[in-house]
């Protein structure tokens, strides 16, 4: 049997950059999988190439800034015009699905957004994937530079505080949490892939 | 004391009517509460007259479709842009805030539609009230005319036939459920507005 | 290579019989696919055994009532019993999970008990399995009888009389909702162990 | 008029104490409010006297460790045992409500504990209240000691280091944050009499 390979699309929206650079690390993570290969594919203008290559992906992870309390109206407008792949035979039906969001805030009503990205995937037919890290800065002796430091299962959170531009924030911590993500939906999707080419 | 007033504002997207005549019943419902006054709001076009409506009412009661799990990316876009009400020191904090949402299935993610409006109040400071009506439906003696049919209390639930026009849809049954909220929404406003008086 | 098999664990509580029902269907429909095997693990008395049948699953679909809007009690001893496995590395990382519920009424807040289990499995690395069938009963041409009839994709919902035995309720059509999601999560841990024995 | 009083119950479950620290913050938040009186309410037992302090209120704020993704199970026992005041015609119809949690994770799904919350005390008929504070420990000038320093609206969020005793955990940050959604609760409970009296 020939090795598969795994086609990570990272779908995302970003106000003023920091969610774009939670985007690069979770794509990096992904890419960094022998078999898989990841792209970057910004959901603000909905063109028909982002919809070619987000259905000739085999995962698909979301990832949109939490703004008063949900992901961002650019994103929920890409969400919105998905339902024409949904509408034929659900589309994305069976792809691998998963989520990150950043915000301001340590909690911030983040959580909210993955499950609305998780509850949207559903609908899609697709399968969701989270982050299977322990929560770091739990302890008294754990360190703000943890994998997973906000705590987050469903997705991948950060934090970027209000007055950072994109190029000091969210923290690395942050983006190495967003490479795990990545690097967890890729080995799931290969996995996945290899078990269809057996089938 | 002189008596108060209570100015209910049904801020509202439609799609195609349904959740429109939704709106309207909330309204009529509300309106019919002795004190109070109620007003419908479009959120289509985000004008200077949409912020002042808003921001004169004592009470806010959001509605949208729900699409793709979550209510549609207009009234996303507005609460996006509340942000700057949020900004100026919670313009409307304390304000009491509800909500309604519609689409063809059964239960069909509405929740998750009210879960983000409740959410989205909450950021602001706002006071959310809910329907405190049984379900309907529920018991093989029970009929599909019964109020709250569909079984939900954070907000009010309504559904259309996909192949029903706005005219035909939703039922009747939905609307007098609205129609409920509404007048629960009134009255509380003003006890609310009661006690501010009295202070 | 060999056939692969697939152990689908069923793991529910039941207050009056009606979700052991929907428990039932969810695991004749996954045992229903060439190469499952299904059993059901009720989780009133959380034995060394529970823990053992659990750990041997390669996937685990979770069952509760929704009581006062989520996860019986009950089920949610079980979820925190369940930290002496989240505590040994994840024991329970990349098993496939799924969720389904039963309440009185038609939506019911259901689908905030889907989103706790969705939460939970998150918790522990799992993988979710939600229902790829279009929303039922949702035209003025559809039925009752239609699969997915109350329209859900997080998990499978059934909804029963409150004054009816389980021998009448949950109706046939909720009860083949209910297979149809242990049917995808059998398929889909089929293919999962597929690619696992291929790597 | 005479001048009201507002009767606020913390009806709260703590496993290892550091919740019970999160619950005394609030009642003394309350407490602090001229006109309210609060008292604590643990649920580890569910005696008669606890259904008649509760019955008595006229708000009750909910309190439970976040464990495995939602409150806890001595949590949910309460609960779904309040449906007994639920079928009395909604016996707790009209409270006031409010919300808050702990757990280890910075985050860590403690947002969807209080949605839990929410959703259960909109099935009473409850109004509910959350917090209107910005998010503190949100820019690069800020600090950890910052009211809000997590970064939730829904209701009142701890978090306490897995490795500290409840004498040195949660940290005051988080106890002061308590004590304004207490001292909110008290203030809406209030006016919310007052308004009652002068209807």
């Amino acid at each position: 049997m020939s090795n598969p390979s795994a086609r990570i699309a990272v779908a995302y929206h970003s106000g003023f950059g920091h969610t774009a650079r939670q985007a690069e690390a979770v794509a990096a993570g992904a890419a960094a999988v022998p078999g898989a290969v990841a792209e970057l594919v910004p959901l603000d203008e909905l063109t028909d190439e982002v919809w070619e290559r987000l259905g000739a992906a085999d995962a698909i992870i979301f990832g949109a800034p939490t703004y008063m309390g949900s992901p961002s109206a650019v994103f929920k407008a890409f969400a919105e015009a998905s339902v024409k792949v949904w509408a034929a035979d659900l589309g994305w039906r069976d792809k691998i699905a998963a989520g990150f969001t950043n915000s301001k805030a340590m909690s911030g009503d983040k959580l909210n957004s993955l499950v609305d990205m998780a509850v949207f995937a559903a609908q899609h037919g697709m399968i969701w994937v989270g982050l299977d890290v322990y929560p770091g800065w739990a302890e008294s002796t754990a360190s703000i530079e943890d994998l997973n430091r906000l705590g987050s299962w469903l997705g991948a959170m950060a934090q970027s505080d209000a007055d950072l531009s994109a190029e000091k924030a969210p923290p690395e911590t942050d983006l190495r949490t967003a490479a795990a993500l990545g690097a967890r939906v890729a080995t799931v999707t290969l996995r996945h892939q290899r078990g269809s080419l057996a089938a």
